[in-house]
């Protein structure tokens, strides 16, 4: 991969969280010598720390190696090229996208291993894949089937993309009752899967899975995936016993965020080539994903696990009541579908940040937090607060850049997003 | 105002929405030939019905002209310079925004009246206002203070502007106990406007206040905002009989998108110029604000209503179970902070949508949501289901760019927002 196009990007005011009054390459961005604290950028801001960024790359890597896995991290999380090519220095076997517009994203940065973890339809969407296809015979690309109708409809992409348009290499999609898509049961999978190897427009590789929705059982979800992935290692073996497989390992892919151990421990004793998707790891956050890593690490033993790489900087606006703070970040800065962020850090007067104890956000609007805090915590119009927050997903996809810092909080770069 | 920076803007696919395997100017998109719901477009996208807009911003301007008030719509809503100009040129008296990004924003469009609504803090932040008015002197800006130490932070940044810098011109907030920003009753609020009126460097011109978060009372939440309304009357006749308004007529400014009708009534009988703020209007929507809607129709007699122009179109990506739908769109492509969006309409083949009858999103995910179905509705994978979302502002600010269509879903133009 290569990150030529950011070359020429300039950013200026107009990019939320840019100093007003002029305009800078983005790869010039850390060399501005700005802090955050010291309020040399406009908030609200969103930062990366680049020291817990490359812990987390490396920690995954090593996790999954020692594992026999690989991991082809979900970049629909940050959406940012400067983040994948880490992530891919750093060892990732490919990256994983959900749709059209991320592949296509990944491919003007020149990612030759991809999987599109969903059933591509649409003709429109087929036809710009085999276009692709057809053009870069180096490109190592999966996309999933779940039913006759998906298989169908790609192996008549592949048939109007004429003669040199190379077969699409497809995962049979195992999904679970109640669960999101995917054939709900085994059987069903291997249908799937004869009509795949039947059809010489696709090329059957392997199986896929998302376990990161299921609701738990009696044991809790790690059991409930346990369980589900058991039926998927059937399946793998049922696949492998009538030969349908064109992949030579074949392809097993599961691991979400939250049960990419469950997930390997699951898969180890399989012939597959096993490829978890993690996509929140990477700048981990304070909030669900930092639950489940307690667990993760119960679980496993490791004695070092993931580390927030991600904040959200906002002022204090408005303490209109006592132990009632206004910040200046809501629903447009961070998300708020796994829980409020949560106020981890205060600077005053561009000192470093100190820890904040006893404050808790409470509601968000647009653009808008409520805080409640302490007496003791003496909050004042103008404080800068550091959010942490839960779900980097939908953080990340409110920021067209985010700043890179040190653990100073210098600016020592600028990260683009492609949402 | 003018649009001249979208003059030089080329899309490409790296653009949520845009058709991968070329590029094109924003403004040559209305003229490719490209319709929605025959797949010109990959999906999702979202869309504006521009005949939809036209109404609304006519109808708005309709509604407060009638009723001796202008308006300044909230643009944080959908932060397009395309959809400003079309408001203004239809009438109104400026715009407001949320956070000095929108505010410089709008200058780059050269919109010279702009209501900031919120107390600006930050040292970098008042330092770029201050430096805008001093090298602006036709425009017309508007922030709010509720507190002492927001009058001492604007009026320090107004000095150290320097001698050529104008005073800021501001609107005392007044908001209410368990709400948002702004002084908690009229003694505080008027002993802010005294402390205003006697800082040189800040120049009182009005009261500002926010009822759309007011939780109903006894008697419902207009008669709620009615009583708040009461209570801001009496604090700007206050403010006149001590002569502390610096500006004539002084202004009242308030009206968010749900309580307009209540907002324009109250203020009715007072001498102060009267400023509405909705923002969410000129879409509309399928959710909350389409049901306040029908009680402001209720409450005023008027005929005729605003009309929904927004749009997120998907695809049916799997249907593995009975009844059950998963569509290529979710959290990153419409809003869910307001409930989840309507499936409204359905197209198979590159025909114009029909109604879709019956059907019902229960849950989504970052890249998908869930639909169920009846047997009647024969959903398959492929269609195309047009969504009504709930909560404007938080499904613009998922898109780059928006389709402006007209009402046989040929793509006539592409609106590029701001967030």
């Amino acid at each position: 991969m290569n990150l030529d196009p950011l070359d020429d990007l300039i950013l200026d005011e107009t990019t939320k969280g840019i100093p007003p009054g002029g305009s800078a390459r983005l790869l010039d961005i850390g060399s501005m010598g700005w802090n955050l604290v010291r309020g040399d950028v406009p908030l609200p801001a969103a930062i990366l720390r680049e020291s817990a960024l490359d812990h987390n790359s490396r920690w995954m890597q090593t996790f999954v190696g020692k594992r026999n896995a690989v991991i082809a991290p979900h970049v629909k999380t940050t959406m940012a090229p400067q983040i994948m090519q880490r992530q891919l220095r750093d060892g990732a076997w490919g990256v994983t996208v959900a749709t059209l517009h991320q592949l296509k994203v990944c491919r003007r940065f020149g990612i030759d291993r991809i999987v599109l973890a969903n059933q591509l339809v649409g003709r429109l969407e087929l036809d710009v894949l085999v276009a692709e296809l057809t053009a870069s015979p180096g490109f190592d690309f999966f996309m999933l089937v779940d039913s006759p109708d998906g298989v169908r409809a790609a192996s008549e992409a592949v048939r109007r993309g004429g003669a040199k348009a190379p077969p699409i290499q497809v995962l049979v999609e195992r999904g679970y009752a109640g669960g999101r898509t995917g054939c709900r049961d085994n059987e069903t999978a291997l249908e799937i899967a004869r009509a795949t190897r039947a059809a010489p427009e696709l090329k059957l590789c392997g199986i896929e899975a998302f376990e990161g929705l299921l609701r738990p059982g009696n044991g809790g979800p790690a059991d409930a995936v346990s369980t589900f992935i058991d039926e998927i290692v059937t399946l793998f073996d049922s696949c492998v016993r009538e030969g349908l497989f064109e992949r030579t390992p074949p392809i097993v892919t599961a691991g979400g965020s939250s049960f990419y151990d469950v997930v390997v421990k699951g898969l180890a004793g399989s012939n597959a080539q096993t490829v978890t998707r993690s996509g929140c790891y990477v700048s981990h956050d304070s909030g669900v994903y930092q639950a489940e890593q307690q667990r993760i690490l119960a679980a496993t033993g490791e004695p070092v696990g993931l580390v927030n790489a991600l904040e959200v900087w906002t002022h204090v606006q408005s303490c209109p009541e006592p132990g009632l703070a206004i910040l200046t970040a809501g629903k447009r800065d961070f998300g708020t579908d796994s829980g409020l962020p949560a106020p981890l850090l205060i600077s005053r007067g561009g000192e470093l940040p100190e820890p904040l104890i006893g404050c808790e956000i409470f509601a968000s609007n647009d653009q808008h937090a409520y805080m409640h805090y302490p007496a003791s915590a003496a909050v004042r119009i103008g404080d800068r607060i550091g959010l942490g927050i839960s779900h980097p997903c939908t953080t990340f996809d409110k920021w067209d850049v985010l700043f890179l810092v040190n653990d100073d909080y210098d600016i020592i770069g600028a990260v683009k997003t492609y949402f």
